[in-house]
């Protein structure tokens, strides 16, 4: 049994993740941390939580978590540099589901995330947390930077077609389709229901963070130097990611050999989903940490469509999150997912 | 003023094209017909025309027709070509809102419509009904072929940049998006709302009839015979189309120099809204003729970004039917549709 | 042909109410006001009026509109009893869509808004615009209070009840349901997508200012004195209200009086659509004026349900004022409105 | 440990189910049963169950469920009523999610359901499964009738107020929405996305086959007899109930006193939560076992308004089954619904 606390209980992550927790035979929460919300019951954030969790919301402080063995940090980018290197310097292991510690080249960080990093320093202790590639690193890792959602939806796909020379590193397009609860808990006009419902746009061309995040992972997992286009959609639902990855092939090859490929890299992975047949479809994984992954060849212009989809607040955010605790900790990797 | 009669009045683009017909200074409407619902007051299948249009559909024959100077038919893929060859016998005026004529390739139609082509002997003398590229050959068309809502998004956006030069003819991908209503009106599983709400999906991937009627469209229009790669993806809105295209640049261009291509196609034409700065979204083209075009020139890799939105049923269908009529009859092209 | 101008022109009502002058035959829109917008163009606020409403937002002044016949009044309430003792004062027609001149008992605004009314003066210019009602005083009216949104689809079905005695004026439920663009536009966490998508709840229970409007209403129009249960909710879509009432039946009545009774007020009124079999849905009404109204009598129990619907935006604002410009200026009641 | 089987393993309710089951340390799933689908696994009916329940659906038969200690059946109505007889001939207990129980009175099931009623001979063995009121009965039953959604949201509020003498038994109504899944898993052109999205009917109105339920429910518990309206709406969500009753007063009353009538019967109901301040929501019990209610005293009017909301799926189906299932085995009653 574990103890684990929250800061930024209060958001859409925050709240995903202790619903997640409720259900893990292994873990005890111990404190639950907010900003605004502190000092409020939890069920008065979040009516769910009635009769079920009954915490008072505090204001953080490195004392507080004494005596946590771990911490999720589910703020809001930028938030978690300052309280990160106070954690580690106490000994604690900690998981940031936001984006202080997913890049290493710090000019990437301040180009994207548009503000200065001020936890440079421990950057190198972080550890990408993508449980199907870095599990080996994740066991020991003191820091674990969760991925973002768009990425957990794009690299799994993309990753093992790269590093097997499937297809080629340029002119890869990754479009992406976005569910509003993965911009997070507040009020703002762009975000308002009479404007997203019966909508669609794209937002961020070419300028959103996540998109050095999917070239930089693409890049260390699969030595090939990617050069991609991303676009980001916002769609009128409030869960899942769909993402449609168009690249060129290689060479001629059959659908039976790309699922020959992923089937290499993640026949024993709980949580990928690959088939020759099915197309992926948001209400298959929502709720779940599953990513689906499906694809095309189309042989004639030798290209290839790959599609996945996952639920951005689990598999692209607490469901991951977890997963990684549960690798750290020695549970079962499906603890608590299923 | 004309006297024009719809065939297919109880499907999704007939009321449409009845709402615009209404507003239309310069149309009497003649008759409506419809299969199942053939005997019923129009108003019994759309409760919507109340009060507004007191009329009861008919049996289709082409001899009810004959004080009709156009005849728009809004039926199913594969029934209009049983029922126009006798119209354009008859001496009428046809735009044909289906797919029967738009591919003058009858192995692709046989091939992608999985089923005979029973009329290809007037294939010959379909006009395909873009207004943007082909106003001259409508004006005088017996029968228009009006494009499909996918490759009306998508040629309108891709066609000057092919014919400039600025993109590869190969590698493109085309995403697209769409609400429901495109799949028309009828009782399917795949279709109902709890299958359908807060979910995404691919589907046809690579056989989908709108695939050959965009290649063969922007070959015509641009002289390249460009490679591409389509997928519509369905969504949970009930109207409107959002296509995100990817491509390869042939040098290096400038965001503005792109604005002067679209500026040099595209300036007189009523419905084509095109910005360097603006990011298109459903909301402000739904319930207009409008296409919206955006785009962003990734210089770094040679790529580009084409963004473009449309109302599926209006200037995918109804609309842009319109917007035919009007040049075939000499009406200001925007009689209708403001 | 008049000249118009709208106060309020960056909402969602005074976006709707330009669509519809926009297509009025006998307007001319002469000046647009805005407050935090006002130096903006239109289109850079709503781009749906790119092309086709090329005017700029300005800041309001009693100046600028000296060659307007008709001001519209389109801000939050609370806002236009500022403004329209001015206008009146220059010999200004005003229709304000908001709520200060609906109720001319000031005790009850002032308990309701919640703010001190500061042009009680006037109140007795004010003519509640309800056409179908009013009309006689409305043609000649200075000052019209556009009736409330909620108000509108429930005296409509109310009052000829009442009037005749069909039912007993205690006892009264009012369930009404409203899509998210009632609210109008702006920033708020409970407005949010995520926070309204698949999602249902009441508010204001008891304290809606629309409460004593329709009281006040059906008493002066029904000469009873109702007591009523008035509850609201939220829907998750942009547009539309559904409203059922429940009553007891003074006496036993059969459906065909029942349709009798409303047969003799609303015979000839061009937006109200009733009948003894089709059950309203807001599917039927949005994006036009009408309002439709549905019953059962219970003859067991001796209750009577009645259901409505209307476009909130519409007939339930924009639609309702343009009805009551018509009126107002001898236009044809149904101009710019079919 | 238990042994259980699921008949109608296709459907909405019956996959719910089956998530919840999963999620039970004290079940162990037997057969799987569907028609139209028997024969295929249940992860090519429902893709999510890909990787967690790897389980073929068969065509029942009695001798197949031998080793089962329970069977759910989720079917539509009029088919359980063919399977149980047997069942309890075998010895079986059977929870019933469908209406074929639930009405003692033949002659109402038949008038209601429109169908004969072939079983009538084992009605009084059925319990009216509902845990807050029946749980001794519950306990030792052979044959549970599950409560129907609507009811379940409209007698757990209106029991206590029509026993303790807090309302009128007269001139009750009740206002209830519904999402989607409630219609089960069909196609049909009036459950389509097309149809059913942005908008809101009202159906069934006065006779809807959950109206004798809630009416012999009511009594049985209350020992009153309520005259009361029901009219069921459909909203455009996939999951979710929201009732709104209105309700004459007996005499003045407080809110405080109100609540003290809810705590004297469910203080200890680990499903119910009801507050004098809060109003209910759907999403805050949407994929849990609460019913939530909320009320408000209208004292000048000697009115009452109380809202309640559960997910029809859980509380209003496969949740309370299991709920029923946990008191007929001695579990605890909140295993597997937390």
């Amino acid at each position: 049994m574990i103890s684990v606390s929250v800061v930024g209980a209060s958001g859409y992550s925050g709240a995903e993740l202790l619903k997640l927790l409720i259900g893990h035979s292994g873990v005890r929460i111990d404190k639950l941390f907010a900003n605004t919300s502190a000092g409020k019951k939890l069920a008065d954030v979040f009516p769910i939580f009635n009769k079920t969790l009954d915490v008072t919301l505090e204001k953080y402080s490195v004392e507080s978590v004494s005596k946590s063995d771990l911490i999720f940090i589910a703020l809001p980018s930028g938030e978690a540099m300052n309280i990160v290197p106070g954690l580690l310097a106490a000994g604690k292991r900690v998981i940031d589901l936001g984006g202080d510690f997913r890049l290493q080249d710090i000019s990437l960080y301040e180009k994207y995330y548009k503000r200065p990093h001020t936890a440079a320093h421990i950057l190198k202790q972080a550890v990408y947390g993508l449980p199907e590639w870095n599990s080996g690193q994740i066991k020991s890792a003191a820091l674990i930077a969760n991925p973002g959602c768009y990425p957990t939806s794009a690299i799994l796909p993309l990753a093992p077609l790269l590093k097997e020379g499937v297809i080629e590193p340029t002119g890869i397009a990754v479009s992406s389709l976005s569910g509003v609860s993965g911009a997070g808990k507040n009020a703002s006009l762009e975000m308002s229901f009479a404007e997203v419902n019966e909508s669609v746009r794209a937002y961020k061309v070419g300028m959103h963070q996540h998109y050095p995040e999917i070239r930089t992972a693409l890049t260390a997992l699969s030595a090939a130097a990617p050069s991609l286009s991303f676009v980001p959609h916002l769609l009128p639902i409030t869960r899942g990611i769909y993402t449609s990855i168009y690249a060129n092939l290689k060479k001629n090859i059959s659908d039976d050999s790309v699922y020959a490929v992923y089937d290499q890299y993640y026949r024993t992975a709980p949580f990928v989903r690959y088939s020759i047949s099915a197309i992926p479809d948001i209400k298959n994984v929502n709720y779940t940490n599953y990513i689906d992954i499906g694809f095309r060849v189309n042989q004639e212009d030798k290209q290839i469509v790959v599609l996945s989809t996952i639920d951005n607040l689990i598999k692209g955010a607490a469901g991951q999150a977890l997963q990684n605790m549960n690798i750290m900790f020695g549970f079962d990797e499906k603890e608590g997912l299923k």
